[in-house]
Parts: C-alpha cells; structure tokens; sequence
C-alpha cells in the first residue's frame, strides 16, 4: 500500500491511497479519512460508494462528510469506482460503461471478466487491507453509496449482512434490470441472461432473500432528473421492502437534484443513521 | 445575467452563473450561495477569494461552506480568479501568472491592461450586480480569502473598509512584493517600479493607512509547504498589523497544510467571525 498524499482534516487524517489488488489485477486507488478516535483504538467506519464518472476522491472532496465522522469518531472509507487503465477495447469514452461505470459486480463476459470485479475486490481486497492497515473495528462498518453507488452498496449490504452492519443509499439505481443505464450495462458485462442480473439488482434481491437490516434508509431528491428519466425508480424499492417485510426509510425532499450539494445537505443524517445502527 | 445552473443546497440554493463584464470586456462567472433567509429579506454576506488555479466553483465545492451560511443567514459570493479566454499571449500555461492568476489587481502593463482588471471588476462590477439580483444587505458584507485570494482579501479589505464590514484570510500572501509569486506576476501587471506594487500588498497597506478592522482572522496551516517557500510570509503581516496597531487574530494549526481540507476544517469558525463582526 502507498499514501499518495494525506491531508490534516477535523483533527484526524484525509489519506489517498494506492494498492495492488489480486482480485482486480491492477493497481486500485481508495481513499480513507481516519477521525481523530482512531489513534485510540479501532473505531466504526462506513464504505460509501461513488456514481458514474466519480472516483475515490469525489465523496471526500465534496460531501462535507469529515465534520461529522471527526465528532463520530467514524472512519470514512472510498473506493474508485471501476479499475483503470484496464486496456479493454471500449473500456473509455462512454460514461455509462467501462472505466468509471463497474456497477460494482463481477463481469463474466469477455473481454471485461479481465479486471471489472469490484463486488469481489471490495470484500476480497479492499475490506481486508483497510482492517489491516487502518484502525477500523469491522464489526461496526456501514455502506452507503450514490446513484450506481448506491445501487452497490444495496446490492453489497443486502447480499453480505454479516459483513456490513447498517445501509443506507443517496438516490439509488433501485433496479439496474429495468432501467436504462442497467439494460446497457449489464448485458456487456453480465450477458443477456437476466438470471444472471438478479444477484446485481436490489429489488430481486430483496424478493430472494427477504429483509436483512432492521432498517435502510434512503434519500431521494424530487427535482433529480433521473427519476423521471426511469433511471432510480424508488418506487420499486419501496415496493420490494414492503413485500419482504425489510423496513425501508425512504426521505424525498422536495427541490433537491442528483449532485453532491444534495448529498452534502443530508450526509450528516445519513452518518447519524449508522452511527445509530451501529450502536 | 445568466444563470448556468442552480442547486438546493441546505434549504437555500447554490447557483453558478454569468455575466457580461464592462470593467473585464468579457463575459465573466461567479457564483453564489442564498441561505433559506434570502427569502425573507436582506442578508448579510461574505465574498471569498480563490487561490491560484481555482475558480468560482472552487470553494462552494470543497469547502463545506452551505451548512453553516444556512444556519447564520449569510450569502457567499465567489468570482474567478481571473478574466478567462483573454486570447493575450502567455495568459495560460502558467499556474502562476494569467488566467487563474490575476492577483485581484488592476494590470497597468500591456496587454495585461486588457481584460485583467479584477480588482475593479470586484467592486464596480460584481458587487453593484449582486446588490441588484440577490437579497443581499451590502452594509453587512465580509471578505474573506485564501492563498493568492488571502492576498486579495486583505488589500480589498484594507483600502475600502467602507465596503468590506469584515476581513478574514486563509494562508494568505501576506507581502507579495517579497515573495516568489508576486516577484513574478507584478512586473508582468504593474512593471518595474515598485512604487505601485505598494497599494496590491498587504503589508505596505497596513504601513501606509494604519489599523482598518476592529479586527482581522488569519488562519496558518503550520505543514503549508508555500510557508517555508516563503510565498506567505504571515510573520510579515503580524509585525506589519503590530505596527499599525491593527488587532490581528492569526491561529496557527499544527499538522494543516495548503489545501481544503485545511479551509473546511476552520471554514465554520470564519463564517462564525464574519456574523460577529456584521453583528
């Protein structure tokens, strides 16, 4: 592991990172912020996952998040949000696919089964180096995430309870199988089988497996112009937590859009939310 | 006016926008964050100065600002840091000097002369609009900067304390007329006597027109790595303001360097000196 560079920030540490990682096969960037608490011991942290385009950095810079981590004494944890540099023909130039649009699953089809698995490099790589190297208490470690973040950290936190304690999404991609971005992406990644898709989309996974959290909260501004485009569909969570009985805290706020000056207006509660969770 | 987009932001909106400038000759951006209480009448505000390579955008991003100018009722203001697409040979290419560098100066030297005038483009453009198009009290109205915009900030601050109700900076060039930075740009705007560099440097500001402020906030990062290059210089300003008799309050913080990470750390309890001082 490599610093690239650390930033005094709220009394604790802003460090980005470098690492070489077996599952992806490439050198992955992530970022960490350490609250002043964690030069005592380990403490609670939350993983939160960027959107398209973003990279590790984008939620550190911009969400205003550290304020309330330092007073939390909570790690904050981010990873890129796709491997780089991969080679793959068509892997750059479109923002919806390829480099800076992993969706956080494993490709199995060809050529990008080669390095796009960030579902298997975050649990496999990335979770098991920050316990290492870093004082986090992985007993007590949340996940949050926007947009295709958010649908990651649904799709994580619902399929690996054991590891991630608490959940909670900035407008998600609820159900990547049924909307534009998804009916893209996972085909080239995935292939045409949507069997294959259900273990990538949140509503399914809900509908397979049934409540998992004692609750999850999402928060959904009403002037993003991707919900009426189809492209987050809350209303299909909403539906899909109702039938598996999982309670759902879904917050819409009236005027707020899809960018990071929402997300900064609400990351306190969301930090708030796992602390309390995790308590 | 017109606005390029606009952002609920903590109950109030975060706008970028842009206008035709008569003092620059070009069209210019700026950008502006209205609290919830801009609804209801005049508030107070704060205009902040970027550094070299910022932009308007730059400080409503990373700093973390909204929360707290929501909660106090005040508007910030932020502008570029300099004319941009002047098309005057040299004007880019260069962090240090042109576009991104206009040292909030009024440039005397061919072809600086064109277009580089943000000085007067702060006062006789900028804040007569902002006066016109948004609910802001220009008799409560701070100036607050960092780095190059600490710069401008205090030699703003200093020479029209009938403008500016209060002054606080963060790493700011202190004396430019001795530091690397400005023994580079000034010749290139203003020429070779020094003589005129004397009303764009804090130090001989304080020197020549005494005390201004009841008081003025400074905060140092100690990890600067510009200190010891000896762009800052804040020693400078504190014997400059002792001499003056100017109350100076300058917080120097261990382990804090250059960046954002720094401001959003402090960024609160300069929104909080500003309300202060407009009180």
């Amino acid at each position: 592991m490599e610093a690239r560079s650390t930033h005094r920030c709220f009394g604790g540490t802003q460090g980005y990172y470098r690492h070489s990682s077996t599952v992806i096969g490439l050198s992955m960037n992530f970022s960490v912020y350490q609250p002043p608490q964690a030069a005592e011991g380990r403490v609670p942290g939350l993983l939160y996952l960027a959107g398209l385009t973003c990279t590790e950095e984008t939620f550190m810079i911009k969400a205003g998040a550290q304020r309330v981590a330092a007073e939390l004494g909570m790690m904050l944890i981010t990873c890129d949000t796709s491997p780089r540099e991969t080679g793959n023909d068509g892997a750059t130039g479109d923002w919806e696919f390829g480099e800076g649009a992993g969706f956080y699953l494993n490709a199995t089809q060809d050529p990008w089964a080669r390095h796009f698995r960030m579902y298997d490099y975050i649990l496999q790589d990335l979770l098991p180096l920050i316990g290492a190297e870093f004082s986090l208490d992985r007993s007590r470690l949340g996940i949050c995430g926007h947009s295709m973040g958010g649908h990651g950290a649904l799709v994580l936190g619902l399929r690996n309870p054991d590891v991630f304690s608490s959940l909670s999404a900035f407008a998600p991609i609820c159900a990547p199988s049924t909307c534009p971005w998804g009916e893209k992406a996972l085909p080239r990644y995935l292939g045409g089988d949507r069997e294959s898709w259900k273990e990538y989309d949140a509503t399914e996974l809900l509908r397979a497996r049934g409540a998992q959290f004692d609750v999850i909260r999402v928060d959904q501004g009403e002037a993003d112009p991707f919900l009426p485009a189809g492209q987050l569909q809350p209303e299909k969570l909403e539906a899909a937590c109702a039938a598996a009985g999982q309670p759902l805290e879904l917050h819409r706020h009236a005027g707020y859009d899809h960018g990071y000056f929402f997300i900064s207006t609400f990351v306190a509660e969301h930090l708030r939310f796992h602390a309390g969770q995790q308590a």
